[in-house]
């Protein structure tokens, strides 16, 4: 069999059937990291670093890996340098999936078949040049060619939106939505914490602002994001702070932090799951759905952080991390059955994204019961990988339902590269759930609705798409 | 290959031998939840719902996932009704182990091939109310026919045990056997805790009772139930909470607790730990075996505990529950080696159950250790799958020995199930030592062997059943 | 396919053809706990026990758990009785690589083919007997024989090195080369603390010692280890303290230590904290490799403890142990790409073992996050299992890279068993990688790299062999 061949990670005739059958379901994707603004603008990619590489801190960490000096990753050589640099040290990369993406991306966005490597560095340079340069392989052409549907960049409530606006008016209210992720308003502990409710004044026209202000702030944004589409807030929290918390205290801290006075690491926990409250009222009066990013230690590596900034690739997951009592508070307070609220309410719709696989089975095991509001979301960042989302969906089918999974998200942070992440799932889905039909375990008319249902119906309905 | 056929979960031709070899083998199930009084009654099942669902809270969770309302779950519906609504949604649990099992009941039992779905509700009900009604589907018929050769009940201390006594007189004192559970008199942090202490007094018609008359109230129900062929004990706990304590301490911490006065999480668990002693104490000297349960977060969903009560599919597992300091504090106090121990002491028979797959190194080197009498239990719970199940066994093997596993245990909360659950477990066996041999890893001689002694004769000798 | 035959661990054609390539490149063994002694003596093994077992405390746990007496395993029996003993539950080893380590050893430095079981017993005693007295079974010709190149026995600071010495007059400088273990000058919680400082005042001829001398004396057990060909120093962790500590406090606490008064254990934690910052500036300063043995509770049943001392087969894991923030803090103190260093600083290259499973995933995103010189190694003991590399190798070879793994070490305790050992790992390389290749992952030339790469000269770059 060959590389990336027509049964890549497809290994029982099952699986081939069911992956021929969902291979052009249109992509849903609840979460990414592009640029609306480079959607919007729609200008054509200059060259295959830029389109590939210089926002994807994937590569560089596994450039770092083999020794290449940061001048060639985030530094100040040319994309053509920084570029040949890469391709020397492609073949290293064996074994990750960056290794597959790239080529899956070259295949079938760019049509370059060549294998990356020092001999074609200066070949796939040339070719991805011009190729580059067409007309359909503007951000918007290449969205339509990989059948994107509909999509949710992630944002900061004080964005305005402009550049969804502006595509907003061309394809309508549903095709590029922004995400509500109010982590700078959320991290109380980062020095610019006040410099943040600063600006969250000036967005609102108010300053300076009380508790109630600041979240009355906050909820004018996310009142505005609906209006473009959005569907869903993010937050990305090593703990899922959901501790229910006295308001009295909550401002008292507040008051104290905004004035540059003393506050305590646990103080700084108590704010955090007081707003994560407010936060999940605020999305179950609309019906969104609250993604929660599980446990990533973040800018470990010190002088990444310095030198090069956040999301450089500095970033870890923690075994140890507590999850329970204070999710466990949360998604009690707003559990659909809880017979305290409303018996209309139906609940607070949560999708739960694991970074350790030694978290999986506690949140496996919370959304088994807690119901249908409550779901797994897609093997995260370490885990998107072949054999990460193979464990994943192999063990949270069996605890929980793949009938209730919330669906593949690219989690990319460029373009190009939506079609390959989503055709790695959709390759593993289908090898797992064939195996299961080789196996006797599920009948096989059964496993394409399951399939099709996972790829695409499920997610489209939870989410409300 | 079809949906549970004969080559179900064998994936290698050696595989297939072995299965032919032990499945045939009769079951000793050293723990489930099945109801004595049931047996004893031996009434037919009124229909499919009462014979497979319940009792199950397994199905109730996947139900709630599927958005089906609790009126057909645990609710005021007609039993028809809730069959009706578990049919409508029963296609969607493909992947989770309850599909398997509950087909390989209807199979089996019931003679019934269709598959569950919308279309054959109705014909599926009607069929089954006609075969529950049958002589030879009787509770004591059913077992008989699954080869049922000595299984062991969970009890509460109090219990006087009059179902058992009558089965013990019809057939004799090692087929049903109760086990010792006495999580109630464990739990002193239970609201209901002292309310228990007063009904074990009333049980041996002491009141009240100081710290010495408690343990000594359960001590005479452990020589009552050794009267009925209890070979083990049985503990429910969340950390195995087994610290050397000292006897004063938990004297002051046990009067002032049944006194209602104020006690401390941490007294709690001093209080736990001194009766865990005590316990294995009564199971050395009887030569029980000292089972326990590690891990499970109960009544995680507060709801459900509110509106239906414990045991309704609202536990969970955390992976940050500490093990080590406690059990090691248990184990080496009663470890067959231990030179302060009289030299003919032979040690507390310990099996250890994980519920957090990220628990199981810790506890798998614990048991590789502690030598012969601590043991490894089955893939448990969230766990006793075809993919737990196989995970499990092919690490435990090779960190421990499977030769020394404790064997399979049903943990069914229905008759109807023992065959479906032991044959889910033999096959995966099968596989993962037929794999082994084809590997060259095993001679498929000692495959035979070892498959034979992990099913009947290995957990036979350890428990003494 | 038959027993430890010429596929054995292989279960595709490519990984058949990899094997093939890389099964006979040399050996480097940055790590195992051979005694140098024994092979700068060179006399023959009296017997199969001397030369299999009773080093081994692998197989003593084993025969422990199918309930062989102490006397047979670390007691008064003879080698022959105790070989007897061993053979007769030899059978119930199957599917722990013990079973497949000895039988291996067996065949291919012994020539002999019978499987070991009570009836083999006394025919394989005689024949190993005989073969053991032959010329080319000693020693240094079994090491020619595996095709030792370069191996690092583990050593502690005050080892004069002698034995070294005569190899190093033989073979040369980077034969047998000695590691640096500091275990007994770190662990200041041991008893015997105290008594190691004044055999090292000894060792440099200067006592009573001063935090200053300590270091000092250290270091020149550094510079004189540096002369025996030492390329590497080790550690053995529960947790890696690595913390950054004023040295005004350590010199207190030292101090005090010393003087046999109260130290607290986070004072400890502080001292080793201490120490491994200046055991790294030692490994920096040499272009050492620091090994970090993380995550084993030693002897955790304490009959063993007592009854026949450490490394006797009481050691586990467990989940909960923290790593992060003090692993991180000494590996941002010393990172390459750290500022406030001097600019021509090269980093401190560390590999980081694994004992815990469910540390995995930690470990493997920090050696990610942190640059070339923070490598995996080799899956360590309760994993040095076909399982237990195969689910570590497919892991990390996709959230880290393969192509900077450290290297298999043996950690063998008998020089018999290095082959064995090297093989089972190559063999679980060749399938996973073949099994990458056959799902069209890799491309088949770039596996042959990465396997040669990762077999022999990845490690003797890294650690420079």
């Amino acid at each position: 069999m060959g590389f990336l061949d027509e049964n890549y990670l497809l290994t029982n005739d099952t699986a081939k059937r069911l992956f021929n059958i969902i291979k052009s379901l249109p992509i849903v994707d609840a979460h990414n990291h592009s640029d609306a603004h480079e959607i919007a603008e729609n200008e054509n990619y200059t060259d295959i670093w830029q389109a590939e590489v210089a926002t994807d801190h994937y590569i560089w960490e596994l450039m770092r890996k083999r020794g290449v000096s940061e001048t060639f990753i985030t530094g100040t050589a040319t994309n053509e340098e920084k570029w040949m640099k890469l391709a020397e040290i492609f073949e290293d990369l064996v074994g990750n999936p960056v290794y597959e993406w790239v080529h899956l991306d070259l295949r079938q966005r760019l049509g370059i078949t060549e294998l990356i490597s020092k001999t074609t560095a200066q070949s796939i340079w040339n070719q991805a040049i011009h190729i580059l340069q067409q007309e359909n392989k503007r951000p918007q052409q290449i969205l339509k060619e990989m059948s994107v549907e509909s999509m949710c960049t992630t944002n900061d409530p004080i964005d305005l939106l402009a550049d969804h606006k502006k595509l907003m008016d061309i394809y309508g209210k549903g095709y590029i939505r922004p995400t509500w992720r109010p982590d700078n308003a959320m991290n109380i502990f980062r020095p610019t914490w006040v410099e943040y409710v600063e600006k969250l004044g000036q967005r609102v026209e108010k300053y300076p602002l009380t508790l109630d202000d600041f979240i009355e702030a906050l909820r004018t944004t996310h009142d505005y994001f609906a209006e473009f589409g959005c569907i869903t807030s993010d937050h990305g929290m090593l703990i899922p702070l959901g501790f229910e918390v006295n308001k009295e205290d909550v401002e008292d801290i507040y008051e104290r932090r905004i004035n540059d006075e003393e506050t305590t690491e646990e103080e700084h926990m108590l704010f955090m799951s007081y707003m994560l409250h407010e936060f999940a009222q605020m999305d179950v009066e609309k019906g969104w759905v609250m993604q929660l990013h599980i446990g990533a230690v973040r800018d470990a590596r010190e002088s990444l952080l310095t030198i090069i900034g956040p999301d450089s690739g500095g970033d870890i997951s923690n075994h140890t991390v507590e999850i329970v009592d204070s999710l466990l508070d949360l998604l009690n307070s707003y559990d659909e059955k809880n017979p305290i609220l409303d018996p209309k309410y139906r609940g607070l719709k949560v999708v739960l994204y694991c970074l350790d696989p030694s978290h999986q089975p506690t949140l496996a095991t919370i959304t088994r019961a807690f119901g249908k509001n409550v779901n797994l979301g897609a093997a995260w960042w370490f885990n998107d990988t072949p054999i990460g989302m193979k464990r994943q969906l192999e063990y949270i089918s069996s605890v929980d339902l793949l009938m209730n999974y919330a669906g593949m998200v690219t989690d990319s942070r460029k373009l190009l590269s939506y079609g390959s992440r989503t055709e790695m799932f959709r390759r593993v889905l289908a090898d797992v759930l064939g195996s299961m039909v080789e196996k006797g375990q599920i009948p096989e008319e059964l496993a394409i609705k399951t399939a099709k249902h996972v790829c695409y119906d499920g997610p489209k309905h939870f989410f409300g798409f």
